[in-house]
């Protein structure tokens, strides 16, 4: 992976989590980067969000660095506002930064007090560890309940020189986005204006995140973070920007796959594909009730084409399309043809979704030009299991 | 269980079921019933459901007989109509009955065609078996995951004298009602015409039915009757109606409440109590968020005072409210105050959730004087193991 220039990485076990692993993380610019930010629609959150929002005011868009933690979401806490802030601060004392331009982000359980004092006493070690490589201990730090870190990158060759993104992750369960989703930090080297960034990030997480789902759950704590530091030296020309944003988006899409991929219990991956709805927003619904149906996620984890229940979910979707006009392929067989059953072999398609890649093609017949996308994952016993213990 | 006068039932083994079991069943009233329903909003509907609709419109909300089956759902089949439609016909025929005053109900797998064929040539022996007492017979015999059968009753003494009602009622997955689901009958021998019927039905509907939520999945099939034929011979006198509705809500109650009870794969009752919300409908929307969240669902099953995800799982409603006025409360016990950890023995708490019953009371502080009351059920391995077998 080649990462953007002018970034550095740090990650320290500060002792936030029950078990010795890495919970607090430190991601900096060296240069001031632009920033763009989308924050979890949840009505309840957490005090980093309300941290980011005010800083990011406060500092017109700019970052130097963002700190944050796993295992302690800070959020309905008494004490979250003057812990974010108090570590936010304590931050930038050490990095010479204003405290606007600190951002903080945690995630972990909910409802917990967040001890300040072991953050701040593991900053200098923390900072004393940044190096422009340890971003995979940054994306490992992060993590929950994942199994596997999550990180993607892009290059762009553009007129004047090459700029990167690098971006990741994390999440596995309580994933649900309206907006956005979990923790995600997106890097670029890149020289983007604020303004365009912002729509950069909008645009690209309306196809990436908006088009996940684990569990229906939206978290408190939904982040994801946009940056360009411009350390490329490398502008972006106007008619480039259309390939920027693609890298961007690309980038974005791998993320919210790869939580989908290790959402909590998860065997397999499943993509839902809806076209011909009236409108993008329509067949978005649509592939949102399937994705969200647990009758759909349990048929799925037991290789059953059971494609009455993807007929019912999408009728449950609250959009207006004619079932009689619908087909429905499982893993690229006609299970459903004009909302009728479709002739198949069932032996031969609980075969093909046996493999760890599931993919759901809700058709419906007409002139809709409506698409969407969509990635979710089984739901298997695996899920009660971790959700089930006591005080995850 | 003192039935309502003037019905006989009768169920038989038609070999719709791949397990020899009743999957036919039939209840007919010896006076035509006054009749109201209310039908599943999924935009899939099976063809059970547009008969009835169509039957209900022809004879004005006449009704002599209610054919039923399990085992297939008569949904997205080719020959759907047609079946639904000859199986009528040939139990009017047997029953000397308009075809507009028999309906039809189907629950089961979708997507399969019914045999019309092993239904009519049921019918003799099944109308041969009719008789007053055989209500519990039916009650099984249209049973699908469901372990128990669900049947509850009322008794009114009015002035003119006593009325009664009974009900039963099937489902355990697939559960999340929009105006009604799952199928239900309820009967009784007061004499009460159509537009009180009709109304009886909505208002008892909303506070019974529409509370409720096994999985969030609606069905295609879902259909709720309450059939008054009269026969007590007992007219309601209009200053009397509000006891009677109260019966009949009161038995709606228990049909649904049966349900969550015995949701797939549930080893817990949830009763979720919401007050102080702006108003009812408010409640309702954050009750059902809290209901149908598996990360609160799934700590209930593990005994886990998680209120951290169930004021999440709040935030989640789409519903403007103060996290910060929000007190919960789980089986009596105060676990979140004013949106924060109140202090609470987590040994005793959990032990108090070991048991069969949970109750989680979500409470807004302030002046909002709307309340909810909704039921549903723990999600354990369970369901996985219920839902992944194939073709369930």
């Amino acid at each position: 992976m080649n990462l953007p220039l002018g970034y550095a990485y740090a990650s320290t076990f500060a002792g936030i989590r029950q078990v010795e692993k890495d919970d607090l993380a430190l991601i900096v610019t060296g240069m001031p980067a632009h920033a763009a930010a989308v924050f979890t629609q949840n009505r309840v959150q957490a005090a980093p969000v309300r941290l980011c929002r005010r800083h990011l005011r406060i500092s017109g868009g700019k970052v130097g660095a963002v700190l944050v933690n796993a295992g302690n979401a800070n959020c309905a806490t008494r004490t979250g506002d003057a812990v974010a802030l108090a570590t936010a601060r304590a931050a930038a004392r050490i990095l010479q930064l204003p405290a606007s331009q600190v951002l903080a982000a945690s995630t972990g359980v909910i409802g917990v007090e967040l001890d300040a004092g072991k953050i701040v006493d593991a900053l200098p070690r923390l900072v004393a560890q940044l190096n422009t490589s340890r971003f995979d201990d940054v994306a490992r730090a992060i993590m929950t309940t994942d199994l596997v870190p999550k990180t993607a990158s892009a290059e762009v060759k553009l007129r004047r020189g090459t700029v990167r993104f690098a971006g990741m992750t994390k999440g596995s369960g309580m994933i649900h986005p309206q907006m956005a989703t979990t923790l995600g930090f997106v890097m670029t080297d890149a020289q983007i204006p604020v303004a365009q960034l912002r729509t950069m990030l909008k645009r690209g997480v309306e196809s990436s995140y908006n088009r996940l789902s684990v569990d229906g759950d939206t978290s408190t704590n939904d982040t994801l973070l946009l940056l360009a530091n411009g350390a490329s030296g490398v502008g972006v020309d106007p008619r480039e920007m259309a390939k920027v944003k693609e890298a961007a988006t690309s980038v974005m899409q791998q993320l919210a796959q790869a939580i989908a991929r290790d959402g909590e219990g998860a065997r397999k991956f499943v993509t839902i594909v809806v076209t011909g709805a009236s409108s993008d927003g329509a067949a978005a619904k649509l592939a949102r009730s399937i994705a969200n149906s647990p009758l759909v996620k349990t048929a799925i984890a037991g290789s059953d084409p059971n494609w009455g229940r993807i007929l019912s979910a999408a009728g449950n979707a609250g959009v207006v399309f004619d079932p009689a006009k619908s087909d429905i392929h499982m893993q690229g067989v006609l299970v459903c043809r004009q909302g009728l059953a479709a002739p198949f072999s069932e032996a031969g398609l609980k075969r093909k979704l046996d493999g760890k890649e599931c993919e759901i093609h809700f058709r419906i017949g007409g002139r809709g030009k409506g698409t969407a996308r969509f990635w979710t994952c089984d739901l298997t016993e695996g899920y009660i299991h971790i959700n089930a213990s006591y005080r995850t």
